[in-house]
């Protein structure tokens, strides 16, 4: 897999294309980051976007992990101390996850957020940034008077970080792409660079299909779940017969989560899937390509439930080692 | 007079009555601050607030400038280095137009407004604080488009200064009020106390005796002001007979410039006003108290021509020392 392939597969988004091809050009030392809020335990939704790092590590590109310390504090996560614990405990999963230890950089926000040149430059952007714009970037427009001036001002804060962290790509869900289009508008107006940004797919929630799977609601799975956990979890997925389920009665979108874990979390990890089947129902079917898998879900070829089967079996695998990790 | 009459004469406005009553029961040691962006040169607006300043001083209350360096490196007013060397400037005149310099603490923002704490608070402020109630304090309310997201942090960092400086009381313009109002609202989100205020009056255009009396646009008096600019300025500007003018033909509400400034500018620092006149127009009138003055131009013994003279030679008198210290 060439070093373009590898740096988009999977992705939802790539702002923009020829920027993206330009790095893939001459990948070795560049630098890409992901931020993420310190939880202590990676999640589903982490293994996502750290999927894509480990793409972007064979690439060539130097990965940033950023753990927004200074966040968590401001949202009552705990002291200091507490949330740089938590911090450590993340490094250490997302490193048992498969991120190359020796070519992961982990920054904590309070390395930078709080220096002076920093708050100046943060208070520079919100003097050139209109509310209007910073509003269109915000993660959810709350209803009118519920909307916190921080919801103004952490956007610019993660536009800020792109820079101050030295970094060419800035790489997170679909729900990021809001705040890294704010980054390009805004940046140059103070003459940074505007980043390069790419995007993964937002999952649908696991037991419906529906939405967007989320730590805060709905069934998860972290690095905390046991085997059985996850056989449980999986077993009770919505799985129909297809990757483009109807949509429910009352009008919602449906996707197939289970064949959207295949396709971003397992194959991207594995170079064949064994789907174990008794001889009597025909064997075991193996993959080395999601789309094969795919296609014989369609087919009938292949039943959910030896397709969550299979499932359960290679994300327990995945998540083993930072279970493990949270053991010792 | 008695620390109380001293605290609030002249102000347009305290925040509350029973808290102002409280601090003049035992003002000795209490605080009181204003701030403003370092300049370079008094004008009357700064004198204005100044007269209070003194009176505190008077009052027994320990007094904090705060020259705001941080928010003009912002607006583009030099380098921190040069910005300091404005507010040193400015710094001097007002020891020159008469604060009690042994009582006087000068403080730049950049003396705290780039601290860890000081950031962290003000991030948690705009955490508690929605975009609606930040709105409600902007100086001006803005077209919709343009309104910076500066525009809604400012004004919490106005606020968070008021802890940050120890200050008991916040004295500034009546322009200042809504930002004051909002400290006395957000601070306790942050376990901060609500700080009480002084408001001084809004003084109406020299020339037009209408809108507000400003360093940007109309007609100002400076230190920078020779005693021939001060009588020319005084000699343009309106003044009809009466304390209560009429409005104009399009019903903008007019006022007696030249009587605002006898009562906020020169009666409080001048135990006696002398209006000199030859002895075939009646002599010389003397007046101890505002309101004499006034009533005589209402009257029609004292000419608006003289009331000029007189005040042209006062004013004269109070820019005299900084005109004196900017020749330096």
């Amino acid at each position: 897999m060439d070093a373009h392939e590898l740096i988009t597969r999977n992705a939802a988004e790539v702002v923009t294309e020829s920027e993206i091809e330009a790095l893939a050009d001459d990948p070795e030392g560049k630098r890409a980051y992901v931020g993420y809020e310190p939880s202590g335990v990676l999640h589903i939704g982490h293994m996502l976007t750290a999927n894509k790092l480990i793409d972007l590590q064979e690439a060539g590109f130097e990965v940033t992990v950023l753990l927004a310390d200074v966040h968590a504090y401001l949202n009552d996560k705990g002291s200091f101390e507490e949330i740089r614990h938590t911090a450590e405990r993340m490094r250490d999963q997302f490193i048992a996850y498969g991120l190359d230890e020796s070519n992961t950089q982990f920054v904590l926000g309070s390395d930078f957020q709080l220096d002076d040149d920093y708050t100046l430059d943060l208070h520079a952007l919100e003097l050139e940034t209109t509310l209007a714009r910073a509003e269109r970037a915000m993660a959810e427009i709350s209803s009118g008077d519920s909307v916190k001036v921080s919801q103004a001002v952490y956007p610019l804060m993660q536009a800020l970080d792109i820079p101050y962290l030295g970094v060419d790509v800035a790489v997170g869900g679909m729900e990021q792409r809001k705040v890294h289009m704010l980054a390009r508008d805004v940046l140059p107006s103070i003459d940074r660079e505007p980043p390069t940004s790419l995007h993964t797919p937002l999952i649908a929630d696991l037991a419906t299909g529906r939405g967007k799977m989320s730590s805060s609601e709905g069934v998860t799975i972290s690095m905390e779940d046991s085997r059985e956990d996850i056989e449980s979890k999986v077993n009770d997925a919505y799985c129909p017969p297809t990757a483009d389920p109807e949509p429910t009665d009352d009008g919602a979108e449906r996707e197939n989560p289970v064949l959207q874990v295949f396709e971003y979390h397992v194959f991207p990890r594995f170079d064949a899937v064994t789907v174990e089947r008794p001889e009597e129902y025909g064997g075991d079917l193996e993959y080395d390509a999601y789309d094969a898998l795919e296609a014989d879900l369609e087919s009938g070829e292949l039943h959910p439930a030896d397709a969550k089967g299979a499932l359960a079996e290679y994300l327990d695998r995945l998540i083993a080692p930072g279970r493990q990790q949270l053991a010792e």
